[in-house]
Parts: C-alpha cells; structure tokens; sequence
C-alpha cells in the first residue's frame, strides 16, 4: 500500500521533526518510515519510501519538493537546450542514501522474509515535473513538447528512463528483491499518444532490469485505456485503479502480466461492512482474474484513512 | 466549446469588473460573455455561462463560489437530515436571472441561426460538491456516503435531478434549442458504482426533458469507462475526452448515440501543424464513428488558450 505511512501518527510525529527532502535523504529516516506500516500492519512488503523526482533533483540544479505545493523546478525543461541539464545518474555517488535506506530496511525486513520493493518514477511522470515546473492539472506543457518537439521529448525521455534503470539497479544491488516504475500521471494521454511516445521508454526500463531477474511491478492510476499498452512494457505486474474491474483489466493485458490493485482508497473512510465487502469482491475477482494478482488499494492511502482499518484490512486479506 | 470565453481578453474585461456570482446572475453580463465566442470564433451554438451549483446556490444557504476555490458549501450535506436543505426548484422565482439570460442570447442569436444550449450540472457532479464542501481530489465522503448511506445519497440525487430537469425546462422555455448536463466529476467512479447509484439519477433527467423535443448532451471527461453506462441514460450526444478514440467511443455507446469531442484542449499550445494534424484526424474519426457527430474540444478550452487558434481551429472545422 503506497503511502500507507502519511496516515500514521508515528510518520507524522517523524514528519513534524524533519523536513521531506531530509527524510528523503538520511537513510535512517527513510528506512524507518519506509518500515512503520510493515511493523504496524503487517503487509507483505514493503515500498521504499522516496519521491519520484530524487533522482532528478541530484542532478538538476534548483529542484525542490515544497510542503504541500510538490516538486518544484525553477528553470522547467522546454527546449532541447534542457537535455544537457541531464546527465547519466551514477546512484553511489548521486543518491547513495537511497541505496542506503534500502540497506537498513532489509536488514530488518530480510530475517522475517518480508521483501523490500525498489521505487522509481517513470520517464512520463518525471517529464511531466521538468516541462511543467511542477504539479500540473492540464499538462498543456508536457503535450505541446511532446507533440510540437517529439524528438526532444523522446531524448527527454530516453534520459530519464536510463536514470530510473540506474536508480533501481542499485536498489535491487543493496537488497530490494522486486521494483515498482510509477506512471502516476500516464493516465492523462491518449492510447495513441502512449504508444508512439511514451511506451517505448518505459519499455526501455523494463528492458534495462530483464536481467535482474526481479518482478518488476508498473503503477499507474486513471490508465484504464492503457492497461493493453501498459502490459506490452515488459513488467511481470500491472497496477489497476479502481475505475476498472479486474476482469475488465485481465481481458486488456491479456493472459500473461500479473495484476495489482485495486480497492478504492477513498472506501477506507465508508463503514467497516462496506470496506469489508469491496475487499472480498476485488479478492474474487483477482483470484478469478488470475494468474498472477496482488491485493493492493488502486491508488495511494489517503492521509485522513484511519490506520486501524488498513490492519484490519490487512488481516482479511490474509485470511482470504 | 465549453468555457471559451476564460480565453478571450473581452472575457477578462468584464471579469475584472464583477464578481463570478454577478456575472452569473446578471443576465446582460451572462449573456454577454455567453455571446463573446461566437462572435469571436463563429462557432455553430452557444452554451449558457452558467454554474454547476447555480440552482442549489439559489436554494440553500451558505453556498458561494470562491474566486481560484470554486463553490464552497459552509455546511456540507452529511446524513439525511441535509435532505430538508434541499426543496423543489422553482426556476422563476429562484434562477430568474438564467432564464433571463437565455432570452438575451437567443434574442442575438435566433436572427443568426444559431442554437442555444442549456447548461445543468448533473445530480452526481453537484452532490460531490454539496457532500465535499467543495472541489475535491478524492471525494472520500461522497464515496462514503454512496456506499455507507446509499438511501440517502439516492435521495439526494433524485432531488439534484429534479432540479436540473427543473432548471433545463425553464431554459428551453426560454429559448434553447439544445440542452447539455456537465457529470464532470462521474469519471472517479467505477462502472459499476456509476450503474447502480448515478445511472438512475441521470437517467431521470433525462426522461423528465424528453418531451421537450431537444436534443440532450451527456458530458463527461476521463468517463472511458462509463460510456457504455452513459449512453443508456437517454440522452441524444455524449461526450467523449482525448483519452478514448471515438472508434472505440462508438464502440461503447452502441449505433445509436451521437460522439461529441474529443481534441484535446492541452493541444492548442501546441505549433498549428499539431493542432491541424489532430483535429483532422477527430474529424476523419468522427465521420467515420458515425452517426451523429459534434466536433468539440474533450474539455473546457484552458485559460491560456491564445483565441486566434480557435478561431482558426473552428474555421478548420468548418472547411472540414
């Protein structure tokens, strides 16, 4: 369950002492939150705690995560000028706190035989930050590049999927025995828009782990008209959101991906008979959808979710 | 195209000097700005300038709408005692100011030929509001609601239905020769939510104008998934955003339902090529989705549109 943790008193009590970025980068802090929901709830593994633009940030000059605003990137990317701003992400000496936190929660995790998933944003979402200069509702930016100055685009693309490659080798180096590449922002293209563009560098990414020999897990929310593209990607899992049933997703990815999702975080507010009754229908109908299905929320834990109900979540889904 | 006018600096002329709330009530300041695109771009209908809360805004008290916030609703409707906030609208003595307005746009506009579409929020859209308080991101209670309390929120939608029928009947007896109903926020829901709760509420709007003779406009954006839904709710159009291609939208909706869409508005930044390039292929894919096709944008035309573009993109469409 991503972003389980922002729900938890003891991430917030964290959180009130540090800022984002300082979390982000002192591996114990990101170890720590990254390991409160396992301890608390029990979930099957756990996602490192990280942000989809800390690659970026260690390479880029003058981007930063502000509270409540996001990533913020003074100069956005417009021109092929911005490409140089990029270069190759060499993750020990870049990011080593990411390797690092991915350390120490395997050190608690591996003895108990909980995996630890690696984390990364797509080539697409991360895009979307550097155009925009930030959060974005319409993404004008990111689509006039993409369609005004395609060549541009997809070298922008092509070096972020190498950096996400460069990223999650390292993670899976320093213990993560899966990975996850979230295509938070995909979902606002069009199918054919995704397939000239888009797919082939996140298929790049994919590629650029085959040999890994880890699940590679691939997130996206509101990508329903996707899902048969997303599939053609190369990662073992494909997440599903809550707009579309998992028979609905089984048919577009076809026989062979994996499924992840894809209760409605927004339930977890409704009453426990209500929750109860979504969660037995996804279980259903993942296992009807099988092979392959993961039980997850098909977007991230709202902040207001009560965490005693994630537990109690996680209880049902382990008794089936 | 819906919202044109935030794009047009005669628009922002008269925003300067007043207030949303007045424009909308102020059936010369309405009708003007409802006026300005098609004088401008020579588009082949107007949609009243209107709001989605407008009706409810006249019925219950403490509902403003907030400058960069939207509508705010001090009290959020929460249980079933809300229900009595709500009564029978009674479009002459409540929303004169709507009615007035159409007649001055069709007083411009009939001479010409052009039609007049009336403009309604549909009962889910407003609830989302009345229930959030406001805008949302994740309509957390009003998911509760329709699944904790889904007596309740049937109930309230039945009323918001008869409101909007209430207020689409005042504006066709005023003059419009068309009506369209915004489900702006429908997309959130999975289909199968949308069928049980929203389906029949929406469908009730559109039976209680159905002997009006007009035609009825569905819209939607980011409800793919619920095309098929939609088409069965009655009426004549429904709209269709850039994430489906109108193949695949005709494929949805059946043979019998009109396509209305689906250029996206992030595009008109984009060179002019890109935009040519991309509205002949909605054209050829409208023609070819047939029968019964609206070309429009997916969405409401971006603030930062530069009006000359859609001047010439409506003049493109025209040449066809």
């Amino acid at each position: 369950m991503r972003q389980a943790g922002r729900s938890l008193p003891e991430y917030r009590a964290i959180r009130a002492e540090h800022g984002f970025h300082e979390m982000i980068t002192n591996p114990a802090l990101a170890a720590e939150v990254t390991l409160q929901p396992v301890r608390r709830h029990r979930v099957d593994a756990a996602v490192l705690f990280s942000d989809l633009i800390t690659p970026v940030q260690a390479i880029v000059d003058g981007v930063t995560v502000e509270t409540g605003r996001g990533p913020v990137i003074e100069r956005p990317f417009r021109s092929a000028s911005d490409l140089a701003r990029l270069r190759a992400l060499e993750p020990d000496d870049d990011v080593p706190y990411v390797a690092e936190a991915v350390r120490l929660v395997c050190a608690e995790l591996d003895p108990i035989g909980v995996p630890v998933v690696g984390f990364a944003g797509a080539p697409f979402t991360v895009a979307t930050y550097l155009i925009e200069g930030g959060k974005s509702k319409e993404f004008a930016a990111t689509k006039t590049m993409m369609h005004g100055d395609p060549e541009v685009f997809a070298a922008l693309l092509d070096q972020l999927a190498d950096i996400a490659i460069a990223s999650l080798r390292a993670q899976v180096r320093a213990g993560a025995s899966a990975v996850q590449l979230f295509d938070s922002w995909a979902g606002v293209l069009s199918l054919a828009d995704y397939r000239r563009v888009v797919l082939p560098a996140t298929a790049r990414v994919f590629a650029g782990l085959a040999d890994l020999g880890v699940p590679r897990i691939h997130f996206g929310v509101g990508t329903g008209e996707l899902l048969g593209a997303m599939a053609e990607a190369g990662a073992e899992v494909v997440g599903v959101d809550w707009r579309v049933d998992l028979r609905t997703a089984r048919a577009r990815v076809g026989p062979e991906v994996g499924l992840q999702g894809n209760l409605d975080p927004a339930l977890l507010s409704a009453p426990w008979p209500v929750i109860e009754r979504e969660a037995r229908r996804v279980l259903a109908q993942g296992r009807a959808a099988g092979p392959g299905f993961v039980f997850n929320l098909g977007h991230g834990v709202l902040p207001e979710t009560d965490p005693s109900v994630l537990t109690r979540l996680v209880k049902l889904v382990h008794e089936g």
